[in-house]
């Protein structure tokens, strides 16, 4: 058991970093795959975290911190020396600068801005601005760009010095600008290789298509599925070339953006949560959205209060209660997620409510039916009372009939009023629901009381 | 109104197709961004569909079927005469390919097949065997390979003359291969470019990484997280070169593969929804979960008919069980999603349970704290009686640490043994926390029964 292939890769990395070793330290991290390295930074304690980034270089510490979360990134940082931090922060690209600075508190982000060197500090405080789901947020400015009267020649003198400086410069596509900063062109850097040293740039390049800073991440993937390229141009609204967005940038936040929404949708709220979170934060996050849930369940329950009488002349009807109040939310929540993901795909238009409820209608009738005869068939089996069954099983039809409707229809309206649909929509769905429900048995077992008892 | 932009881009394009007009049809489609196009294509009749892919060169009519979902590409095809569905089935990319042959109905698929080019059908029986999710059924085959003994000249012409062939060819490796055709080597094609044309390519390659055909999706995403290349070769277990999987079509998976879990996770089960399906289809997919989940539910509220007693000197108690229910399946709910989440990035292995376990038992009891004084405390209010409010508080925060615990760690133990996590956690967590709910509530209640009549 004392082999040294039992030891954690944390403990390694503890003790590689204790030892000043970073060297081997180095080597130890690049025999990881990378998200075993991240699982294995997140499991130290933030001194050990802090002492890891320092042996390490700033660059190799930059790209270690790049593939961590931004929130646990953000808390890793500022646990650290501003200097220290700073460092490492200057080699970061700049998209992941700027996610990472955004997810610092103001005092650590300015401590740490203040230690960078005065020009990326100015780039990134631009970039932080930013929503990450915009193209702006997106956008590196490690790319190349030259006047269009730079020679191939120069150009590509200038591409193999800088390569070597910098090495996460995009490298396929250079851009040509005009003396205002406008994009004028785009060439492929290996079509330089093959061009007349003498020529000017101008006469190599291709016109360029370009996207502004505030174009949505949905676009900008609808840009890409269209067209093969590795990257577009970034301009402000004043044509002036500001970053590049890859495709793979594009990838990367649309994978992240369906895991952040599964996660919202079971009320995960106010940052991503992972478990090596201090356990009050993610109490808070949690706790957020489940005391809006249940002020919205005592509100639903207090329905069955107004007919305690019917109940206690009923008591079974207790024990559907709570069926009724679930299944009504099972069915609507797939009517939810449907329609959450034809938004993502864009082939639902939040403006399509109509159409989208005639659709929920018909599949929740034959749901609504069978559940309700199921669940009638149950009732009067148990009391050998039909009646209870007509009482149960219609409620429970009805109701299925509604929470789809409003499953189906609520998340496109949310998006057209700009709200959260993966966060507001399961609260809505159930609060509505479980009144309806509610209601709906609790009603009709007043009306057929005399046949109920 | 008359006004000719009034139109549905769906009428529009059915009009083209009526008049025959191949030519305008086509500029018409590639005017529309892709999302457009599917979203059009899906509002069709089947006639029309079909109508709309034959009047498009068959090359144009894949291009437009590969951005359909796999699924509703499917049907579409499966409508057409299987000649000219061939002829588009042909023009598309291998791993596409083999996707929508997995979807069709066997007899379909082999109709189709049939009238394929010999040696393309051979190709896609065997790409159809691979799962969606591992190398094999990620790869592509367009691309270029030679033997190590060619000169950079002659791959250079084999190139030009094939990428003018094959538009969807990858353009950015070649693969230098072993006469008996094993992987040796990789050379980028602008490289090729440089070299003098009389080297082989054995002298300009540098030897490459390569992936096992059934390598999972997981691992892919790893691989190209660590590395900056655009493609990995895939080898069967002998080391024979079989494609190439580009990152780009990882990426894609993992995108498609979130969104597919999210209506999993929701009770979508046995295939992908969208409200264009036939309404019969729909109410299938989605009744099967819901029956399983009735039958649960009923089980579970049996637990309240053994107590029938209780409730009935108590019936306050009635208007409590659903919130119970309710709210220990949101706290659970949270808890799952980080699970999902967290084996997904790769950050939790399936083996760690008794650590989420301790992480998950932390938040839960604050959560659980907070909500029992909550509801507890509106308990108390209502009826005058802190019996009562200690009863249903109680149970609220005791659940809320039984749901939690199974929330975070039924995920991993169902990976472990190999069932789908996102269609399983949500009813084992329901039934099991509403059994413990409606027992604890009620048998406190029942204990302390003195106390609340």
């Amino acid at each position: 058991m004392a082999n040294e292939t039992e030891t954690y890769p944390w403990e390694r990395m503890r003790s590689l970093a204790d030892s000043g070793d970073g060297a081997s330290l180095e080597t130890y991290l690049s025999s990881l795959e990378p998200r075993e390295a991240v699982r294995a930074i997140l499991r130290l304690e933030p001194d050990a975290q802090a002492k890891v980034l320092t042996t390490l270089s700033p660059a190799e510490a930059a790209d270690l911190i790049e593939d961590v979360p931004d929130e646990q990134a953000a808390d890793i940082i500022e646990n650290m020396q501003p200097k220290d931090a700073a460092e490492i922060v200057n080699e970061m690209m700049s998209d992941e600068q700027a996610d990472l600075l955004a997810e610092l508190k103001e005092d650590n982000a300015q401590a740490i801005l203040e230690e960078m060197e005065v020009e990326e500090a100015e780039e990134a405080r631009e970039l932080a601005r930013y929503a990450d789901d915009v193209a702006g947020g997106l956008m590196i400015t490690e790319f190349f760009k030259f006047h269009e009267g730079v020679t191939a020649g120069e150009a590509l003198d200038k591409i193999n010095e800088m390569a070597e400086d910098i090495d996460e410069h995009f490298k396929r596509y250079a851009y040509v600008v005009s003396p205002l900063d406008r994009v004028v062109g785009v060439i492929q850097v290996r079509d330089l290789v093959l061009s007349p040293r003498y020529k000017p740039v101008a006469d190599v390049m291709v016109p360029s298509l370009f996207v502004t800073d505030e174009t949505p991440l949905s676009e900008l993937k609808s840009f890409f599925d269209a067209r093969p390229f590795a990257a577009v141009p970034v301009v402000d609204r004043r044509g002036r070339l500001l970053g590049i967005v890859r495709q793979s940038a594009v990838q990367t936040a649309l994978s992240e953006q369906a895991e952040r929404d599964m996660l919202r949708m079971q009320g995960i709220v106010g940052g991503d949560e992972i478990r090596d979170l201090p356990t009050v934060t993610r109490f808070r996050r949690r706790i957020s959205w489940l005391s809006v849930n249940i002020l919205l369940n005592i509100a639903a329950a207090s329905v069955i209060a107004l007919y305690i009488d019917t109940l206690s002349a009923v008591i079974a009807l207790a024990v559907f209660l709570p069926i009724i109040s679930d299944m009504s939310g099972c069915s609507g929540n797939q009517a939810v997620a449907v329609s959450m993901r034809e938004l993502t795909l864009g082939i639902v238009k939040p403006f399509e409510v109509f159409r989208v409820w005639l659709k929920e209608i018909s599949v929740g009738a034959l749901n609504g039916l069978t559940l309700g005869i199921l669940l009638g068939g149950v009732a009067w089996a148990w009391k050998g009372n039909p009646a209870l069954g007509l009482v149960v099983g219609g409620a429970l039809a009805l109701n299925t009939m509604v929470a789809v409707s409003i499953g189906g229809t609520v998340p496109l309206l949310l998006k057209r009023f700009g709200v959260d649909p993966a966060v507001a929509s399961g609260p809505i769905l159930t609060t509505v629901t479980d009144i309806c429900g509610f209601f709906l048995v609790l009603s009709f077992a007043t009306l057929m009381l005399a046949h109920l008892t």
